[in-house]
């Protein structure tokens, strides 16, 4: 599969609420995400929350490969049905990417099962942003660790399960460390999650972050797209 | 912590509703349970869904170190709000020990995230279980593998999160795998999914079934009670 | 990388020795190993402990991106050196699968770091190997199972690490169970336990077995080749 | 099991060469690790490089439940007989803390399997670390972070298998993160990888870092000692 498909949803409200956001993603951090994406070649499409249906329609997802998900301010506004639509494609093979402040989305936290809460300070400083799994196809082309001039600081403890396969730890100049980019296998789908990209920085713009990006779609998009599991099923005897 | 507080929630509804069920549990599965536990001095109370709160109070809840479950036929009558409540005990330390058909509990899949669903036939033959994990405490004093002459079969596709650390698989004479004995850690908690226990089998009065459930209370109860991880808390700079 | 180069290795003795092996695998295990392999469009090399350097030299490694694996009676005849280039070979990225009675060769046990013994029965009885991971690459195309009529049977305890990815279990005619298809990454390779193939059954000559094997291939490729990782390394000051 | 017999084992170079770390350590780094423990109430027995049978015989390795590992210029003079010895000890139970500079011994190289090499950096700035897994019994009276006010760094990528469970994260003040606290099971035993404790530092004397090492060593005594796993073991027919 040489170009999945790619959803992009943002909620849409900081960068219409707030002048320093808007200068920063003049068309929504979506547009920002798609643009490289695009000129990569991926197919993408993007939903806001104000959209029919949330822009999370049944058709929307089918449609897609990969879902990239962007949320802070209005978690709770996003619909219990639009969630639940969301988990069963993601159980059924849809890739999921979950950007930074979207780790207390309803959804990620459906599919994780814990709490998902971590420290936080908005302090602008220098993020490094080590790679742990050199192999991990999401790692492709990062070279041993890169920078990120100014971002909101996270630390842990960030109460996920721990992932099956971790592939960034980062570095804060304020003195704290962070699982940043991390993996998990659920149902028949691949989740990642990855920590930069506070609406009050620059950070989509910059090229390492494109390619974390980009390469997350690729290996999440591996799964392959079918039906989530089925019911629990009765068994015929097979020959013993 | 040499004797944890066990609290064994059941749904009771089968011995109440069909004889011969209640022929084999007579004071209904969690008096099954609960018998050998006390006998090696573990402090047990019981809860059942008919009861106020159905019996998951937040004071009951408070009060264990370790929650059994058993649950078939009214998974969906279980409260939400009932669920919420043992998912913060869980997530703050509280042991939970899921049985048999509860893979399909609110909680147990409120945990894994994934539909828990499996493949099952009622045809009571023989199982075997096979201890992959000889080191772990949930494995301590099993010997190589253990038998149940007559069981309900699981079989994979078992759709949950790959084990933190997966302990026991079955072998089912009807020629089907199942892993029977799975560990996993959550928030400050520990869950161990164990498969047997049927209730038109007398599997709960068995000793090597007996001695898992036992082992799983100790291991479980090591994480120790606490407050689940706080909201999502600001940081002040540490020295850099 | 649509098409891994591929290094089938074997110590080519059974087939040499035993009428009944000879039948089954004319030209030796490697070459019905490759035949299918080729078919499908990959390059294929094959390699046998009889050549010089034991057909492992540097340039032979160099030149694939997967090795497979075949060894049981000759395993403590394969030299150390050559064992060592191998292993650096593969934690520099070599793709590794290793069948059946290699579980006991020196390169898998250096691997894995554990005695890697298991318990095991020549009866020619059924085996059926259960997916439990459907959505991994290497069980594409598998369905929920599928049998091979007469095999050599394996049981646990199989003294391997916890694999990073479990993705078959097989149920044993006689009563066992044994985890069949195991992955694990190490340094910047991916290695691949499969169990069937036992010499005195025409295993590799069906499908599904195939298939596995094929489905290994690429993923095991997926690395990429490069330098393993260089030696304990001083680094100099980072912008803090 | 209340106190685990612990057997510390140091190559016990620098403090004799080196007027520096003699200062630091008059005594030796194993009578520095022995002293908290032995208060604790464990017995403690030591051993060092230039003993009978380098300190790691037979007899000393059976009498214990968890060996310490520390050493750094020497590795290359532990006997392959020892390294196997200690090996089929800790495949049989004996519980392994391997610290600092010894990610490169032999025996924590042939139980990982990998190059286990790093990046350094002998600074003596700050490092601080995180608790990642807080419920773990290695992390207990931690807090969320602790400080040593000046060791050597390491950095990633840190190339070993990755951990069962990783407990501990480092922030470094020169701009590095490592895993500094990573758990493994291997055959019946359990293997802790510790970080700090440069020789030039006085890092064992420090009370979270003492805390951590008695905490390791009640988790890596659960696993009880036994024989290792036995070779390839034939199996009669099961009840089927």
């Amino acid at each position: 599969m040489s170009h999945p498909r790619i959803l992009i949803w943002n909620e849409f409200r900081h960068e219409r609420t707030t002048e320093a956001v808007r200068r920063l993603y003049p068309d929504g951090i979506h547009e920002a995400l798609a643009a490289p994406l695009r000129t990569a070649g991926f197919p993408v499409a993007t939903a806001t929350l104000e959209q029919p249906e949330q822009g999370l329609s049944e058709a929307a997802l089918a449609g897609a490969d990969v879902l990239i998900w962007w949320g802070h301010a209005a978690h709770g506004e996003v619909a219990d049905e639009a969630v639940e639509r969301v988990h069963r494609h993601v159980l059924g093979g849809l890739g999921l990417i979950v950007l930074h402040s979207a780790h207390y989305s309803k959804i990620f936290r459906r599919l994780m099962g814990t709490t998902c809460s971590l420290g936080w300070r908005v302090d602008g400083a220098r993020e490094r942003l080590w790679v742990v799994a050199p192999a991990h196809p999401i790692a492709e082309g990062l070279g041993p660790h890169f920078e990120i001039a100014a971002e909101e600081m996270y630390s842990e403890f960030f109460d996920i399960p721990e992932p099956d396969e971790l592939v960034l730890v980062s570095w804060f100049k304020g003195g704290e460390v962070f699982r940043s980019g991390c993996a998990w296998r659920r149902g028949f789908g691949r989740v990642f999650y990855f920590r930069p990209g506070h609406e009050t920085f620059p950070t989509y713009h910059q090229a390492p972050v494109q390619r974390v990006i980009a390469n997350a779609v690729r290996w999440a998009a591996q799964a392959g797209r079918r039906e989530a599991a089925p019911d629990n099923r009765r068994c015929a005897p097979l020959e013993a």
